[in-house]
């Protein structure tokens, strides 16, 4: 047996997320599914990130067993000719049978895309979220230095969450405003806000419920030094809503 | 009665082009039924430029005359409220009855994009024309002078045209490879090709006729100076395929 390491590209808008559910189409069944086709293996593919349903990403790493003879290059190219053109494998590697796409990570890093303007260019629209009032970056970026280092994050985690610590450590977490966002050869003039987030691991819907709760504070409803005290109440309702699933991407697993 | 001028954006992929059809989904049609809902009129909008099914537009200009009293702002949101995410109005304005969107423009420039790699980054997928096999883009480059300047364009000329002279003057042919295509916070690395194109006015699949006998031409099918006779010939079978849809974009018109 072998073990192989994926480096995934997805846009997950037509998705139900990363893991395999009752119903709907999901990047690790679509991943197993094709394997079987190609290895003749029921393989369980394990993800770094178990990204929701309409989650892009960037960089996802994933790994599996194999006893498969195949050589790393047609295992990729057979892949990618198996899986839908929305989901792509831009790396396949053998590994050691310590790797773990998960537990051996480092860190994870997601970005979280606002439009906050008028209208979308709709080039844009499935990537961001839409947000027409005017956002105040500032005491976005001065409630943002509340939720660096290591904190309970019970107020941000998603119902159905099975992490057995709601412990998480956030080394980066960074809103900033960008004038144009660029879209292959030419740019969109307008407001555009990134969040960028970096923790050792998330919890449910953690990254989706700090940028909600950021946009609360943007939009005024919150000021900046509450989101201490969010954090202290343990408890999910004391955060703002879930920010939509197409804003956000898991950008890279660092190990 | 008021001449209301539109700029417009939009993404082709679920349309069936610009202009009414008897079926599908069109972007004219959705336009009309719009200003229907909004001001009870039922009015028929010029395009500056008649794209096919599934060519976007990042700047296209329309216009239609109306009785409302309905001023242009209130115009423009309500017709944004009403259109899809995927085509949006991104100005509009009160012009002279002498302005005609495709009489008064003084040329169009359309851009076409390739993805000449092994594998298009999921991101970009709906907007390039995907080519595995490497393409000499000195070889295009030379035969892109061809085109400059007035000839008889029969033999790119698409079935169905009505166009009464085969006549266009092209002012500019642009091909140029780029190592990375930017979308939003991120670039993608890989061989891109861009061809931009300036005339006075385009056949039916004019441009992409044109990319796709470029493309033979950078593949090695057929060698530069061919293109001429091509030209000469004044027939369609003379010239390449029809390049793929998803790959165009109306650029700008100028006026």
């Amino acid at each position: 047996m072998r073990r192989i390491r994926l480096t995934l590209q997805y846009d997950g808008s037509a998705y139900n997320g990363w893991q395999v559910q009752p119903s709907g189409s999901t990047i690790q069944g679509l991943l197993q599914d094709c394997i079987h086709r190609l290895t003749g293996e029921r393989v369980k593919v394990i993800g770094a990130g178990r990204t929701d349903a309409g989650v892009h990403a960037i960089e996802q790493i994933a790994a599996f067993d194999s006893g498969s003879g195949l050589c790393t290059d047609v295992m990729k190219r057979a892949l990618n000719a198996l899986l839908p053109e929305d989901i792509r494998v831009a790396g396949v590697s053998e590994v050691g049978a310590d790797f773990h796409p998960r537990y051996s990570a480092q860190s994870k890093r997601y970005v979280y895309l606002i439009a906050n303007m008028t209208d979308v260019p709709v080039f844009l629209r499935g990537y961001v979220w839409w947000i027409r009032f005017p956002l105040d970056i500032a005491a976005m970026r001065t409630a943002s230095a509340s939720f660096l280092g290591s904190h309970d994050f019970s107020s941000f985690r998603g119902a159905g969450c099975g992490a057995k610590s709601p412990v998480r450590s956030v080394s980066c977490l960074e809103a900033e405003r960008f004038r144009e966002a660029a879209f292959l050869f030419t740019t969109f003039q307008g407001d555009f806000i990134r969040v960028s987030i970096e923790a050792n691991a998330f919890l449910r819907h953690m990254v989706r419920n700090i940028v909600g709760t950021l946009v609360e504070v943007g939009r005024g409803k919150t000021e900046p030094p509450r989101v201490k005290a969010i954090l202290e109440a343990r408890e999910r309702k004391a955060a703002g809503p879930t920010a939509p699933a197409g804003g956000l991407f898991l950008e890279k697993i660092i190990y």
